[in-house]
């Protein structure tokens, strides 16, 4: 057979990019062997020439004009590396029109405007895939594309996030504060300066819209996503779910529930507690996993690195074959079309609840508290109580509940004189 | 999109034959919507028509002459879920010859005719998938040859045998004998009335030289793969083991290391201990987990259920689609040229071991014990004694060792005076 040489146009060279660059060079020819297909990067756009980016390829390759790049005749796939909506989203979209297959780790476009990059691929006919979006190294998209298409999920429950199951592992095993956990995570790079993306659950949730998507091909975006982070949770808070079983860690979950007008599509993200057995609860440091439920296969999870120059590499450059396959075929794979879900709100969904509240140490506090709940419909489960001086804790579970009553139940528990307030709201998930 | 039919032949209409009718009747028109593909079950083969299955198909579907299906003009899929090696190879090379696509679920097949079997999908130009084969449901043919057909893979290792990993998962966490596993897992379908292809490692073994053959590209069959059983496993091992920080599970073990004249393949199974903070180790009960180790994309895991009529259905169907989808697009996927792989001999890997030793209570075995050790380079870098009465227990934990220093090591140990026994070996994997 002799080797079709596929083209390829890298768009950004940061970590993911010169990962990509090296691998294609590094094993190159082991690919060639296996696959028949040579791959060579013929152009990569960067934002500045200058820079020495590791990667060995001849000064003319670089370019800081990405559009000349993506209309280059010499570049039969694009894998856009860049980040950021724009100018990668109109890159996109052209290099799709000029009938070049893309691939890209950009989850930030695709929560926002995926669907709108799916119909482009579908019209122009070739493919967009975008395996690195969600949970970096990870072969996950393919298998919710293609092995579990005719499969109904029902639930997919996911560790997306490596900085904060980081942070979470480490105030779980060395005790350390949030703070301190921050901090070490910003010191090793996990983290940004400005954490945000990361420990409020924006990253998760644009993350989550995409797994949604694709799980029950629904258009969801990531303004559907009701998400809530980590940067309240307590070492006590770990202490109390480790003594009842269970470990804290900040989820995406993306549901399918019948509704009365047809299916609707929840979706968050939260810390929740997480039974120990239960397969998420074992993944620690800064690794994801991703739980899936079908109604068929049953429970399913996959492992590895979210993020990382070469996790993430793998992952495109896996997706730059199976283009080049298509390619060389004349095919590409498909999305067919994408009606928009319907959104359960967050007021909506059941759940069970760990509450954590500093009461006044006094008499018939519990009884008022309990009060509360009683009215409300929200019962409980487990209680616990210690003393703290002139305060005490209570720490409840309740049974399952409803989000809203739930809440009011909540304002109602911040208007008592007898707590001074309510430390941790988590829910229970996976029991 | 007018819905091409894809007509589906059936060989054997047992737990998965009969889950996939079901699910087809039930998802067909889901599936259809979403992929563009309407599946029909035109043909089914049994061992006999009189036999209710619990499927709804009109009784001309059913033959007791499976060539007939193959043959069939209104077959342009053949599913094979007899099981054994004849008549499902000649069927499967007949079907393939007559340029049908085949997917199966036969792990003895595969692993002893694999390679034949490639070869004949390979000049057909048709498609020959089976992800059913190994690890039931879960999703991994699939991702090892696409996703990661770039990766350089170095190790594969798994829970591939539910029934044995429910055996362990039961004399670890109720403390119960190895017998009395068994006879639990008798009496709830797990294990057969002779449990012996599954405690002493054979179907495990037989999915290890598949694993090995995809993972690494390379011919390896069923008799390459070296293989221990768990039924000496005693509590007390188990018990031992999570003293130091380990789970017993039974690994199927692949590993692809630079030889002297290129690269060589080991494979077996054997009963292991894996740190309990390996995700592997958290693997309970009947479910199933392949451990994959990639130069680039680091530690993956996939996990889910490894058996079972609806999720081993669920992966033939996955395939089913795939094919479909290659047979309206005019292409198939390919395994390229498979060598023959070099196997490296269990004698020449390197592994650290638990040993458990009988000995007599009295001064100066330990001394005796150790100076074995010595005399063969194996190095010890933990040990426990507990008195038994007249008798003492000896625990090691050595270092990296060669496996024939160890052999010869048990060898030496086996003839001293001071020792009763040699009751348990272990290897340590996953440190």
């Amino acid at each position: 057979m002799t080797n079709p040489r596929v083209r390829v146009g890298v768009l950004g060279c940061g970590n993911v990019g010169a990962a990509l660059v090296n691998t294609i060079a590094e094993e190159g020819a082991t690919i060639a062997e296996r696959t028949g297909i040579a791959l060579e990067v013929t152009r990569v756009a960067v934002r500045s020439t200058s820079r020495d980016r590791g990667v060995d390829l001849a000064p003319e390759v670089f370019t800081t004009d990405a559009a000349t790049v993506v209309g280059a005749d010499d570049v039969d796939v694009v894998v856009e590396v860049i980040g950021g909506i724009e100018p990668a989203r109109e890159l996109i979209l052209d290099a799709l029109k000029a009938g070049k297959p893309v691939i890209t780790a950009n989850k930030e476009l695709l929560a926002n405007h995926g669907a709108e990059l799916y119909v482009a691929a579908e019209l122009a006919g070739v493919d967009l895939l975008f395996e690195a979006a969600v949970a970096g190294g990870i072969p996950l998209m393919r298998p919710l594309r293609e092995s579990l298409i005719g499969e109904p999920i029902t639930r997919v429950m996911g560790i997306v996030n490596g900085t904060t199951n980081y942070i979470l592992t480490q105030m779980t095993e060395a005790g350390v504060s949030y703070q301190q956990a921050l901090a070490e995570a910003q010191s090793l790079g996990y983290a940004e300066r400005d954490p945000t993306a990361d420990v409020e659950g924006y990253d998760a949730g644009a993350k989550a819209a995409i797994l949604a998507t694709i799980a029950f091909g629904m258009k969801v975006v990531a303004g559907d996503v009701y998400h809530e982070g980590i940067s309240s949770i307590t070492t006590t808070d770990i202490e109390f779910a480790r003594r009842l079983g269970y470990e804290v860690k900040l989820l995406a979950v993306a549901e399918q529930i019948d509704g009365d007008d047809g299916p609707e599509v929840a979706v968050r993200v939260h810390p929740a507690m997480v039974p120990a057995t239960h397969p998420l609860a074992s993944v620690r440091d800064s690794f994801n996993a991703v739980f899936v439920e079908g109604a068929k296969v049953g429970d399913l999870m996959f492992y590895g690195r979210g993020a990382g120059g070469d996790p993430t590499a793998s992952a495109v450059l896996g997706d730059v074959l199976d283009a080049s396959t298509n390619l060389r075929k004349g095919s590409s794979g498909s999305f067919g079309s994408l009606g928009r879900a319907r959104i359960r709100s967050i007021d909506d969904l059941e759940s069970a609840y760990y509450l954590n509240l500093e009461v006044a140490d006094r008499a018939g506090v519990l009884a008022t508290v309990a009060g509360v709940f009683g009215r409300h419909a929200v019962s409980i489960q487990s209680m616990e109580q210690e003393g703290l001086g002139e305060e005490a804790r209570i720490v409840f579970i309740t049974h399952q509940a409803v989000e809203r009553d739930m809440q009011s139940t909540l304002h109602d528990l911040r208007e008592l004189d007898e707590v001074r307030g309510v430390q941790t709201v988590l829910r229970v998930v996976g029991d």
